[in-house]
């Protein structure tokens, strides 16, 4: 870490920082230039709080040169981590095929849904039972039902299932969910995350609305600071002022993150467009960007005209993705 | 609530979504024009999934005629709520201003800062206790300790307190807290809000990083709907590609939040900002656009000259910055 | 165009408004309903000021049925445009490889790059001779004698030639220039857009930082409603609040664009993420989204190692780059 | 400048960079740190391209220590820049009252709205007579005829006028506007910066929609630098992700362009939130934050219901807010 100082800075000021940095088990190293005096500093500086230290008056700017993120980085454990779960791999060339309606809505509907997504290349099964609304009056998932429901559609089928998690105190519920989703909303929900790091299971975390790919990965290390180090990363897109998509789905956020971290990287076309019709070519563009996997919503309800329009996908459209991304992963292999 | 179908829209399409709308008990009247047909929707439709709706294939978009949020809303509820906390009024002309340090560091310090912010025109006292981190590696505060010390400077000066939750299971830690707060990582924590909304507790909610107004007011209402009416929200500076200022302070939702609700608007200009010397000049406009309280950062530590330039002020500082405030709100009244 | 009044709108007022409405040309159809009434606005509506007739006062809110934007848009020409520029065919499943240096900085080095990339497979040559700079005192490009070497480049290779306009008064000089482009910062450049719209040189109209994608349009508009149709748009990511990448690569645009209008999209995957590693990656992913072309910037000077880093390929990893994207193209055809 | 070098550089590429820097006339000072390599760059910084140094290889990053700007720099010039027009001054304790109607529209309203607005406080008359539009289809002023009327205005009242260009070649028009202004959309048209910069008019410069306050004062510093000093600065709202207000007032950028630079800040409230209710507050609070004047909207019109809803006050609501503003002002000093 580097703090640049000030022009002006008295000599009893800087030494009276210094002080105060070696404090906290710092090696602190001085260089004094004609425009400004440069401290090096060396040891553990995670725990340095740099807005505090940005924020004295004596100091212009301070920089990280190492990443604030051990576990997640990449620089200290190279290869590709691989997570496993309920016989499905995702990350190091294992690519995931995520899909499922949108919330579980009935037996019939989860166990329909699953057997034609597991027919057309899933491999691995999706479906809400908890959902955070942004309004307290809709509708907000079948909760505990829910989770029985999708535990049924696994036995049915033999695929793996995800599905969200948003209050620890639910946990008891998840112990045969194979991952557990964080939301984007709860991205920097601090508590929860440290939570799941005391479990084993593998978790998916969706990155914040308006959250950096730096954030999303401290985030990561709330998680893995606790022992846990099966952590999926989803991007879902971000905040911006285009209107036409729900979010801006920020596909870079792929070889950026495979650059700074082991952890799979998965994309999720269906929030990050909000539109059926983006959500093949935004799919197809994540796994020509690298992505190890995608996460699709489709429904079933071939009887009711009404819900083509959705943001979720009909069987059919899923399957011929899937062959698209098929091709597309050899063409880019 | 209005759904304008899309332009080619067959009749049976058209019968078929108007029996649906009609099995969630809604009137609804159709309107059919040159180039659209149009259905108004009436009944309760703050339980309609809009983006469903407007997510099919056959309607051109949804637009609310009324808000979604009921309680929270101005036009059921035309006078300001008045929030009292300890003896501590805001809104409907109440002025709140709430001062302390960033995080409670110890008895003395909390004390120290606490007699003089009150002395310089403080009605409450703030300090962070749980502190919500982007870094698991970074100082969490003091927790419960925290709540200990603070519960000594209320006692000792008076002033009621407020202090951030950010794990329901804490609760119980919360019962001579004067205020509870919600910070902007947990603006769409659902669980922990309609969990506050049990309580009697005031709650000051603030706004997310990349939340807009109407997402504020939504979150309002999952404490109002469980039954706990004193909120007060929060402006306390919104994510934008801006990098000099830590956060962009959106004080366009003073006035905004005022027309739309009932409830009182606090802002943070301290958080909002980042920088000691922009908070005086945005705590300034705050007033002069209408806010019912302000919440600054104040450090006591006059022998450290390294705090400083941190986004805190002196108390030196704050009494200025109070006495300003005064005239500025004997110019609007 | 449809206007939903707001609850209380007296019928004097509302006769008002359609007695202004009609005054200008506009039939008018009221259906009134029990929440709002609504006036469906039918004839030449891209005429109406939409801001102004949104903002009266008994005007709840206006929304476009049809879209503003006539002759970019796909509903009245449903084929693709095709541009063909100097030989080289974009749009209509005619793809564009669009490579060259930032800068055209000698003769030597744009006639070394030019035969590189069109060994590599490009067919059109960029080179910047005007260069838009925030700063007054950064390097401004060759200008005119910048152009004269690129007409040597193009005589050279046979390569058509792509540079940018910053002043109608320089438009002389690009008499053999193939396809003039306007940057990010012109977009809304109205009177160049005007001017060039008078031309028949094929224009590539680069996103603006902070446009949406129907600005976009609606500034093709104004080339083409001047009696230019030969406009490619060009997304080159857009301003978020992420730091790790110049821009947002908004990749959506591709398929949203596609629906929209019959226009040719190009990507400029470089300046979209501004690092020269992140380049390959989304240029394979704009072409699995259905870019009709991408635009790369490819430096020379194997000598130089300093200048590797850039966002700029070598000619070496733009080859390998143009066999990844033929692979693409044919899986995603 | 600093430029920080990436941990395993080689002495040789350090050597090779330093000498390419040596090149360009600055003197290096290197100080290798365990970690890093710095190197201290002193001279004229400011023609070095921080983007490209920063792309290198082996480049982590560069910082500035010194501005990019020099002749709107505080530093170089720490008294408050006095901006003089036809009679009235904005800047160093002067305030500019900017008001008049959006466009000018006939010769008995221009003439209706200066006389009002003279009476209620104005110092400077606004009127729009070439208007920049988003669409090609709608109403784009009066123009010549336009700045004729501005003149007749300017006569009967004595207030000097503000009006925009959008095309250098229209200057000549302009010979009797007091102060003219770019808007936001051709804040970086740099080459209608440097020929305004060839003018000794003084020039109010609007920030574009999604500017940093950095490129706005290098946008000065193109016009700055070719002579004009004359250059008013004008925050006008950034695009946002929230939709209730037109664009996000970012009154923060009053006291840090303060900071920075020496020129008169103006705030527009008008287009700042596109709301009539809210133009008084946000004026309010622009002046509170320390505003060197504000620009508002004001048309007449009294018989005309249709147009209160605009975001243009009536006379009698900026006379009432011109009292606001100078209670305020008094509040403040």
């Amino acid at each position: 870490m580097i703090a640049i100082l000030k022009h002006g800075t008295t000599q009893a000021q800087t030494e009276h920082l210094i002080a105060w940095l070696r404090n906290m088990d710092l090696d602190v190293h001085m260089s004094q230039g004609q425009e400004v005096t440069i401290l090096g500093l060396v040891g553990d500086t995670s725990r340095v709080d740099m807005e505090l230290l940005g924020s004295l008056d004596i100091v212009d700017s301070v920089k990280r040169v190492s990443e604030p993120f051990k576990q997640a980085n990449r620089k200290f454990h190279p290869c590709d981590t691989v997570v496993e779960a309920g016989g499905a791999r995702i990350g190091g060339g294992h690519f995931g095929v995520i899909a499922g309606p949108c919330s579980v809505e009935s037996e019939e509907q989860i166990i329909e849904v699953a057997t034609a997504v597991k027919a057309a290349g899933a491999t691995i099964l999706r479906g809400g039972a908890f959902k955070p609304r942004t309004s307290p009056y809709a509708f907000q998932g079948m909760k505990d039902k829910g989770i029985e429901l999708l535990m049924k559609a696994k036995k049915a089928t033999g695929l793996p299932v995800i599905t969200e998690i948003m209050n620890i105190r639910a946990l008891d519920l998840f112990e045969d969910v194979d991952i557990i989703q964080v939301g984007a909303r709860n991205m920097q929900n601090y508590d929860l995350l440290q939570e799941l790091g005391k479990t084993n299971k593998p978790i998916m975390l969706k990155r914040g609305l308006a959250n950096t790919l730096q954030e999303l990965l401290m985030s990561a290390e709330y998680i893995m600071s606790e022992g846990n180090e099966n952590v999926i990363l989803c991007e879902r897109g971000i905040r911006s002022f285009e209107t036409y998509t729900r979010n801006t789905l920020d596909l870079s956020a792929v070889p950026v993150l495979h650059e700074l971290t082991h952890l799979p990287v998965v994309v999720d076309p269906s929030h990050g467009t909000g539109k059926a019709k983006l959500v093949p070519p935004m799919a197809a563009a994540a796994v020509a960007a690298g992505a190890d996997g995608i996460m699709i919503e489709v429904h079933n309800n071939p009887s009711c005209a009404l819900c083509d329009g959705a943001q979720s996908l009909t069987p059919a459209q899923f399957s011929d993705l899937s062959l698209t991304i098929q091709k597309i992963r050899e063409a880019v292999r």
